[in-house]
């Protein structure tokens, strides 16, 4: 599924809500499911479930970037496609001392 | 571009040093990225630099799930394909009350 797939997606299961609900709201949504992530992390969890804690991440930024008008796709491509934003390699080359 | 295609790109940009730094590191810099992301949210920056904050946190998050050995567009698909999770409808039903 590519970022703008995934946009539309959400946009048609929670647009109406998401809409009503605002960036700060929203935001505070994006952290709880932030926080569930970090705890899935820690270890206990199978790979199934963590899976469903990365999807919420996803879900949630998707809607912070609908509310927002930013297009994922482009955005993403704009900073990463080319390589590393600081020193434009793949593999990237800055020092770790940078960027470990 | 898919989740898939993300998580490559991203692996063949950062892998050798994602996977030295680990599982908790990488969490503190993706935290920063969210930091970031939340000051261009309150306002004041151009679409582009929204943009590129949104792009930080996506790579951040595609190296926790290379790390944590999660195909992103596999957990999508399962959690959200199908529409709502909790009601399963497209567009959601569920209650305010449960899902503002």
């Amino acid at each position: 599924m590519t970022f703008g797939e995934f946009q539309v997606l959400i946009r048609e299961t929670f647009g109406a809500k998401d809409a009503s609900r605002g960036v700060a709201g929203t935001f505070m949504w994006f952290m709880e499911e932030v926080g569930e992530l970090a705890e899935a992390l820690r270890g206990g969890h199978s790979l199934d479930e963590l899976g469903a804690e990365f999807a919420d991440v996803l879900a949630w930024l998707a809607t912070l970037a609908n509310i927002a008008g930013i297009n994922l796709d482009d955005a993403i491509s704009k900073k990463y496609q080319l390589g590393c934003p600081s020193c434009g390699k793949i593999p990237c080359v800055c020092s770790p001392s940078e960027k470990p």
